[in-house]
């Protein structure tokens, strides 16, 4: 029988290309995360259920829409009154508005709540290494360091796992591509608009790295 | 102007009396979060509304009754299914089934969040040393591990404080009475009952700590 893990998927290149990884090249038994957060706009979860209907996996939906309360205006991600700076502005930037205060722990110690409590031993994150920007919790050393939360467990040894950590954002594209994504359902852009605003950080990286491949976004091919 | 700080109160002794201690004797601002998480009962709701009104401080109930449903059968807290052991069945055991599989670390998660939002320095956690059984996420080595994740924030560092780890329940009642806390209006009990059960890991630490203290637990005390 398949080993079950969970996946936290957010409906964007990484993870989503990691599910694909998951279940074509380890075989798994995915149990896939997705966590609602009250982030502006929620397009990448219709994203999120194509995949999982593709591979007919199971998708939990986790409501933590009380986190926008929490949160206020301290992230661009969550507030309508916070802007989404472009590109430009977060270059160099420490910790841009676009970080959503331990949004990524709060994640993944719900992931390994649920993984405990079904019996799972891997979570996996599609944490990667950002090119133009980063931020402090998609990095190696705090991936590390939640695990040496995790072995203080006294009953169940999970781990998580990132095995995109080191990738920069074109590798992952190239794995998936041969993997067979189609990068059509995914959602990068911080701004929930009908087309990718081309201007936001994630927009800025998602672009490079198809530029990086000679390749065009197929979201931006006009239908 | 007083400091602001995050504090999570459970309506149970420890966190009960760090609130008193944080207020008249450190003076800090407090901003107390509640978590429900789908406990079997919220009867520590009502204690908790009761301190935070007679203190003035405000009450943030963050609903997270959707971890009942990740954590299925998995704790005798959350599920119906699950019946709460008595202490006999806990004794020496490494992670009884009043154990939450890491609510805890959910909980500190969430409330760094708020802090790092809200721009408070500090999240105090009424964390104590079990005299009669144990778990993992109340040690300090556990806390000591989400430091070293917090410290890693590129922009504002929080820390959690735990002043009572060390502490004996016993030594934190002790504490609470001199500074006027009424522990009549605390619970500890893991069922939901009009009385405490008496029979539970709580209970039980709980009469020995008023025990050790030639002293009669209020609760027990008929109106």
């Amino acid at each position: 029988m398949a080993e079950k893990v969970i996946l936290i998927l957010s409906g964007g290149i990484d993870s989503t290309t990691l599910l694909y990884q998951l279940i074509h090249k380890e075989n798994y038994d995915v149990c896939v995360l997705f966590f609602n957060y009250g982030q502006k706009h929620i397009k990448e979860l219709d994203y999120a259920k194509y995949h999982c209907t593709e591979l007919n996996v199971d998708l939990k939906i986790v409501d933590l829409t009380f986190l926008k309360d929490l949160i206020g205006k301290a992230s661009a991600l969550t507030s309508q009154e916070v802007e989404v700076p472009n590109i430009k502005e977060v270059l160099g930037h420490p910790q841009p508005l676009t970080y959503v205060p331990f949004r990524n722990h709060i994640f993944l110690t719900l992931a390994l709540c649920y993984a405990e409590s079904i019996g799972a031993k891997k979570v996996f994150y599609g944490a990667q290494r950002h090119d133009l920007y980063s931020y402090w919790d998609t990095t190696e050393e705090f991936v590390k360091r939640i695990n040496d939360i995790a072995s203080l467990n006294r009953l169940h040894q999970i781990q998580i796992l990132t095995p995109f950590v080191a990738y920069k954002k074109a590798d992952i594209i190239k794995e998936g591509l041969e993997l067979e994504v189609d990068y059509k359902h995914t959602w990068s852009c911080y701004e929930g608009i009908e087309k990718p605003c081309l201007k936001c950080p994630t927009c800025a990286e998602r672009l490079k790295a198809f530029k990086d491949l000679n390749l065009t976004d197929p979201l931006l091919e006009s239908d």
